[in-house]
């Protein structure tokens, strides 16, 4: 009977690609690869881990999870699935559901024809690449050469035909040493660095489209995020709330199996304080001076790095840069990073779509309500700081911080 | 004789592309079109105003710029010329050179197979599409089918097809009232806001990739770039500087008729006397801290509103999370601005490309050597104050001030 299994595995593979793709190859973002050896290596491990995590925490299926020459590789019989789920974890560049075989040309050629007969429609165009480390009986030419005619000949009723330029689908084989690898998808990754390589950040989160991506781009460069939701209900409603909240389970998507908490922070009374007490043309800036004061206290308590916010240079009036400088004064140990600085407002809904942020963010709410008709957009720091003596910031600040409460999403 | 004009006309216009199209249509970026209208009549008038400036300071020939129905239109026998310079204006998304023709059918036909002519290679496939505005004798759908129908007849040699769905070429026709615009082709833009809507900032340039690109963006944002540059020498070389300022000068070229200065400013004495005076793992730190407060003072006598800094999380040991917020902490007055912050190296490279910055900032030339083998990548901000005392910080920074000079670049 033993004699059969070969046989039965190739019948097995014809039937579809998740049969044959018993294997993910998961390659490093560029940015790793040129850190020094002993921070490359650290990083390599960190996705590792995350790569576990994202797995486990999902439930997703897979038997073993290898590190060998600079690559990762998962064994899964639901190689697609789990490829998917991976395009999800930073450090990543790519990934490629595989066929894992010996380097022994015959088998690569059946893995081949195996993999190309679920891509190959009647009449397309396929090239054949291969990539080859180590000692042979064979060149890369002979795997291109031998791998392209098989598949002609095997695949004959279909019509194919090798295009080297242009084709509709690429066979792609990797030979090394002992082992082969056959792919014709490769996904792309957001690429950045394993979450929990850098410190802390602390982000506010509005439940608009900016303040998320801004959150996922820290998260993209290795931090782990604690976003701050400030309520300005009555000014807001509900359905704002759970807007942010949502945003804020999509955006933790990407960094499965750390933690998931939003501080969400009282701060309607505030914001009604501000619009009886202060010039109206400067409630948007107080209102932010508060919020910046309220996540630097937050960043004391879970031992962050920095601030994050969503603001790009010029979009609303509290943003222009006379007016970042103004709300930059609030907070004095914490930097304020706005990776969202330079970025058009088409470029950053593109991003939250990819993010998967979009739909959640331009859900009905109600908008704040108390926004002005003519806010200030060059204000003087000095006329801020007056407005502000008329009212008790301390304790605002330590109000909406006592009654803030802890959101797992 | 008179009557022979509309002929030679027809014939000149056959000859080529130039020939025909004597208009530049120029769209507004979209996020001025959701500015309050104040806002928006002033972001155009500006971009307006840059377009005059840029054509003007590259001796480019054109005879009108005009604004109306919420676009500009520049007349010009250069238009492809124009168009490809406009492409280098913020606040633009896209341009178009087009022939601009009374909105006549027979006009429109007779302009949309001239264009047609220098797009079409034989074989190809063809759409035309038409927005209208206005009252007319026919409906959109009827030019798209003269106009095909005229292309197909007078082109009859070339062998051409109509697809709707994906054609190799597609003739655009903007009919908009009196008037028409027949085009092929549309040229992106980089979008963001006129250069001069937003206030001046001053930023770190150093020659590498990074920091053009974080510069632009600011400058994309609206804000006129006054660039610093920290001279080194003699732990860097000429050609250092040299590159530094050939890069400033390619950045110039997206705010064309603004002034085109950069400090350059000594700083290896000071580097060289962290070197000997401090831990060398602060070196990098220690450097960028006084750096950071020479941006200050210069930002100081530009009033500027903030500093703008290549940063990226993690990049660099001086660049992890908890570095950055110890580099932060060295300025007070100015918020730093970081457009880079979640930018993976390869994205900051595409974009060197685009702007071409690039080729520049890759030259050979001596890195600088003072950075140690070991740097911090995790400092406490106490201890790295503590090193600073060994150092007479103010005198450095006042005798680096002192010895600056402005160059024009």
């Amino acid at each position: 009977m033993l004699s059969l299994i070969p046989v039965l595995t190739i019948m097995n593979q014809r039937q579809g690609h998740e049969a044959k793709c018993d294997t993910v190859i998961v390659r490093f973002g560029g940015e790793i690869g040129i850190k020094s050896e002993w921070t490359r290596r650290a990083y390599e491990r960190l996705v590792l881990r995350n790569i576990y995590r994202a797995l486990r925490h999902r439930g997703t299926v897979y038997d073993k999870l290898l590190r060998k020459r600079g690559r990762i590789y998962v064994k899964s019989d639901s190689a697609s699935e789990v490829a998917e789920k991976l395009t999800r974890v930073f450090g990543i560049s790519s990934v490629s559901p595989a066929a894992n075989i010996a380097s022994d040309m015959k088998e690569i050629a059946r893995a081949a024809v195996a993999v190309a007969s679920d891509m190959a429609e009647s009449g397309s165009s396929f090239a054949v690449r291969c990539h080859r480390v180590g000692d042979h009986a064979y060149s890369s030419l002979d795997v291109c050469r031998q791998v392209g005619e098989q598949i002609l000949e095997k695949l004959a009723e279909r019509n194919l035909h090798v295009d080297l330029t242009n084709p509709q689908f690429t066979i792609s084989v990797e030979v090394r040493e002992s082992e082969a690898y056959v792919f014709a998808n490769t996904l792309q990754s957001a690429g950045g660095f394993p979450v929990g390589s850098q410190a802390k950040v602390v982000g506010l989160l509005s439940g608009g489209i900016d303040s998320p991506v801004a959150l996922w781009l820290a998260m993209k460069r290795g931090c782990t995020v604690t976003p701050v939701y400030l309520d300005n209900s009555p000014l807001t409603d509900e359905a704002t709330t759970e807007k942010a909240l949502e945003t804020a389970r999509k955006l933790f998507d990407w960094s499965i199996g750390y933690p998931r908490n939003v501080y969400v922070v009282p701060h309607g009374k505030n914001l009604q304080t501000i619009m009886e007490n202060a010039p109206r043309k400067f409630t948007c800036l107080l209102c932010k001076r508060i919020m910046y004061r309220i996540a630097e206290r937050i960043a004391d308590a879970e031992k962050a790095e920095g601030i994050v916010t969503g603001e790009a240079i010029g979009e609303q009036a509290s943003q222009t840069l006379v007016n970042l400088r103004v709300l930059d004064e609030a907070v004095s140990t914490y930097p304020v990073h706005r990776p969202l600085l330079g970025f058009d407002k088409t470029e950053t809904e593109a991003l939250a779509r990819r993010i998967g942020t979009y739909e959640t963010s331009i859900r009905e709410a109600k908008g704040c309500s108390a926004a002005p008709s003519q806010p200030s957009t060059q204000a003087r720091l000095e006329v801020v700081k007056e407005a502000e003596k008329q009212l008790d910031i301390p304790t605002m600040v330590e109000e909406s911080i006592r009654a803030a409460r802890i959101v797992t999403v």
